[in-house]
C-alpha cells in the first residue's frame, strides 16, 4: 500500500459574529462516538432563506422537506438541525417521519412552526435515523447556543473529512456593511459510506428569499456545480442560505438590484473558498485542478466540459502522475456533447501550450509543463474555438489513496 | 505498491478459415519493437462491409476516412490496414494524408481502388504517424496472406492488451452454413498514452452493406455499447464487419428478414463474446462485473442507467472492496437521469435483495451477499418499476491495478 500525501489542510478562519446567528454543536452519538455529529442552530425572527438542493431522484427525506419549505414556505427560517453518520436516505415514509419529528423538537425549543426549522443529514444511506436519539441531544444544546462556535459547528457535520471548512467575507450594501459566514462539509459522494455536500451560509444582510434566491444559485454555479471529486452526485448535497436582516441598510426588493454587485462577489468569493476547501479534502487528493475553459458557446456549455475533464478517470491519473498527457484532454474534448472547432482547439499545461489549431504545438516547452505538474496546484486550460464562453472548474488528481479509502475499506 | 491480481486471460480460439479472408500480421516497428504492431487483410472481390465508429468530435483521420467510405461508398471492401502504437489523432491535415498513403499503397498491392482499403490506427494520440515505415511494410505482408493467421492478426492490433481477443460463432441463412470470426482489442480509453476499442468481424455470409448495417449496429449496441472500463471514449474506437460472400446460400436483401435470425444471434454472440474479453482485460481488473437493469422505460433507458451504475467510482470500489454496499446504486440510480419509481425500486447483489420498495429490505441476507462479491464475477440487478425495459452491461472493478497503469506511468 503506498503512502498516501494529502494536501496540507488550511487553518480553520477566525469567523466573525453574524447577528442573529446562534450555533450549538453536541456528541449525540449517532453514528460516531468521540467527535460531534449534532449541530442546532438558531436564528432571530424574520431571519430568510434560500437554498439548492440535488437534483438526485432519490433525494433523502431531509432534502425533500427542505424542499418543500423553500417552496412554499414564505421564505422565513428560525432553526437548522444537521447530523452526521447517517444520511435518512432510502428510508422511506419512516425518514419522513423521522424528519418531521426533528422539525417539531426543534420548534418547541426555539419557539416557532416546524416548517421554520430545516434539517439535513449526511452519512450511510439505505439505514433508518435513530430519531429518538437526535431529539433527545436537542434541549442541552439549544441551552447553549452562542455566536462564537464556528469551529464546532463545522467541525459537527463532518463524515470522513479531515478538516473542517469554514470561510467569511465581507461587502456592503448601499453603504452598509455585511458579513458573510459559511461552513461546509465534502465531498460529493465522499467515503466508504457517507454521502453529501453540505453548506451553509448565514449573513446579517436584510435581503428577502426573492433576493437571496437568484444571488445564491449564480453563486452556487460557480462554485459547488463547478467542482467534482468523483462525479457521484449525491441523495443529501444540500445548500442553504440564511439573511437575519440585523444589518440597518435600506430594503431591496430586486435580485437585479446594483447595490447588490459587493454582495454577490463576497457571497460568491465565500462559496468558492468553501468549494475548493471541499476538492482539497477530496478523498485521495494530493493536487488541486483548476480547469479553464474559454471559447465555448455559452458559460455554461463551457463548464459541461470543464466538468467532463474534471471527471475523466485517464485526466486525473495523468495529473496523479505528473505526466503532461494531453492526448487525454483531446479525446474528452471529442466526447464531451459541447459544440468546438478542432481546428482551433489549443491546450495548456501551466502557462505552456502543448496543442494549438487542433494538432500538436510544435513550440510545446514539454519539460516547463512537467515542471509544474509536480507542484500542488495544477492549472489546465483549453480553448475551443467557438464563442465567447468561459469557466473555472476545480477536481482533485485520482490516486491510490482513493482505492484505498473507497476499495480497501469493508463494511 | 499493491500486487495486481488480474482476471485469468482466457485462451485464445481455434478460429476456422473464413473463405474470402487472408491476414498478415508484421513487426513494423511503427513504436513497439519485438511484437507485431501491423495488421493486413485483403478480401475477395464482392466483399460487403458494414461498420460503427467512435461518436467523439475528435475522430482520429483514419476514423474520418472509414466514416467516409461507409457513407459514400458503395458498401464494399477489399482490403483492411490496422497499425498499433499510434493513433493517427489530433494529427490534422498530415494524418489525413498519412491515411491517404496507406490506402493507396494497399489497394496497389491487393489490386484495388483506394475508396475500398479500410484503415484504422490506434495508440498515442498527438503523435504523426511514420506512414513511410508503415507502407514500407506491406508488400512484404501482402506476399504472406494467409487464412489461418488469426492469432497474429490479434496480437498485431493489442497496445497495452494483457492477452490478444478472438471469437468465432456459426449459423445457417436459409440453411446454408456461415461462419463468423472476429478479433478485438481493448478497452476504452484504455492505457498510459494509448487508446481505442477496435473490433473487426469476418464472414463468408452473403449478403449486402445494407443488411449488414442494421445486425451490426443492434449488436454493438448490445455488445460493445454496453460495455464500459473507465467511461472515456475514445478518439479511434471502430468495428467493422466484412462478409465475403462465399456461402453460396439465396440472397437476402431486407435486413429484416427472418432467415436472418440465426446469423444476428451468431453475431450477437461474437460481439459478446469479444466485449466480455475487453472488460476482463480492463486495467487493474480483478473482477467481471454484470449489471442488469430491468423495469425501465425502455432498453435504452435500461442501458443508460446501467451504464451509469458501472461508471461509478463508488460502485467500482466497492467492489473491489467486496463491499455489499447498495447504498452507493442508490445514488446512482437518482442522478443518472433515467425515470423511475423509488417506491418500486429493488436491488439485488448476486441473488441476494438488498432493497426492496426503495428502502432496506429487512430479509436482506449480506453475509452471502458479500461471498458472493468475493468472487471474480459479480453480478448486480437492479429493478426501477417503470416499465419493460431491460439491457445488462459489463464493467469491471476500479483497483490500485488501474492506478498503477494510468498514473504511476511516466512519459
Amino acid at each position: 500500500m503506498t503512502a498516501i500525501s494529502p494536501l496540507a489542510p488550511p487553518h480553520f478562519p477566525d469567523l466573525p459574529v453574524v447577528s442573529g446567528v446562534r450555533l450549538a454543536a453536541a456528541e449525540a452519538r449517532l453514528r460516531y462516538t468521540g467527535r460531534p455529529d449534532l449541530l442546532l442552530a438558531s436564528f432571530a425572527p424574520g431571519t430568510t432563506v434560500a437554498g439548492t438542493l440535488t437534483r438526485s431522484h432519490t433525494a433523502a427525506p431531509p432534502v425533500i422537506w427542505c424542499r418543500a419549505l423553500l417552496g412554499d414556505g414564505d421564505g422565513t427560517a428560525r432553526a437548522l438541525v444537521v447530523n452526521a453518520g447517517n444520511a435518512n436516505a432510502a428510508t422511506g415514509e419512516q425518514g419522513h417521519a423521522a424528519v418531521l419529528q426533528t422539525a417539531d423538537a426543534a420548534a418547541a425549543l426555539v419557539g416557532c412552526r416546524a416548517d421554520e426549522v430545516y434539517v439535513s443529514s449526511t452519512g450511510v444511506i439505505g439505514e433508518q435515523l435513530p430519531v429518538e436519539t437526535l431529539t433527545a441531544a436537542l434541549p442541552a444544546m439549544h441551552a447553549r447556543l452562542a455566536d462564537d462556535t464556528w469551529p464546532e459547528a463545522a467541525a459537527a457535520i463532518m463524515t470522513t473529512d479531515t478538516f473542517p471548512k469554514g470561510a467569511s467575507a465581507r461587502a456592503e450594501i448601499d453603504g452598509v456593511p455585511v458579513v458573510i459566514n459559511g461552513i461546509a462539509k465534502g465531498s460529493g459522494m465522499i467515503a466508504p459510506n457517507m454521502a453529501t455536500m453540505l453548506a451553509y451560509v448565514f449573513t446579517d444582510a436584510n435581503l428577502p428569499a426573492a433576493v437571496l434566491g437568484p444571488a445564491l444559485r449564480r453563486g452556487v454555479n460557480r462554485s459547488f456545480n463547478a467542482i467534482t471529486v468523483d462525479g457521484d452526485t449525491s441523495t443529501n448535497d444540500t445548500c442553504l442560505l440564511f439573511a437575519t436582516g440585523a444589518a440597518e441598510h435600506r430594503p431591496v426588493a430586486r435580485a437585479g438590484d446594483p447595490r447588490l454587485q459587493g454582495f454577490r462577489a463576497a457571497l460568491e468569493a465565500v462559496l468558492t473558498d468553501l468549494a475548493q476547501q471541499i476538492v482539497r479534502d477530496g478523498e485521495g487528493a494530493q493536487k488541486l485542478v483548476s480547469i479553464t475553459v474559454r471559447g465555448a458557446a455559452s458559460e455554461a456549455a463551457a463548464r459541461k466540459l470543464g466538468l467532463a475533464i474534471a471527471n475523466s478517470p485517464l485526466v486525473k491519473t495523468a495529473i496523479a502522475g505528473e505526466d503532461p498527457n494531453w492526448g487525454r484532454i483531446v479525446a474528452v474534448v471529442g466526447r464531451a456533447g459541447v459544440a468546438f472547432d478542432q481546428a482551433r482547439l489549443s491546450i495548456w499545461l501551466g502557462g505552456e501550450r502543448a496543442a494549438k489549431d487542433g494538432v500538436a504545438d510544435a513550440a510545446f516547452d514539454e519539460p516547463a509543463a512537467a515542471r509544474h505538474m509536480k507542484g500542488q496546484e495544477v492549472d489546465l486550460a483549453v480553448e475551443i474555438g467557438t464563442g465567447p464562453g468561459s469557466a473555472t472548474v476545480w477536481t482533485c488528481d485520482l490516486t491510490h489513496g482513493y482505492i484505498e479509502i473507497n476499495a480497501d475499506y469493508r463494511t
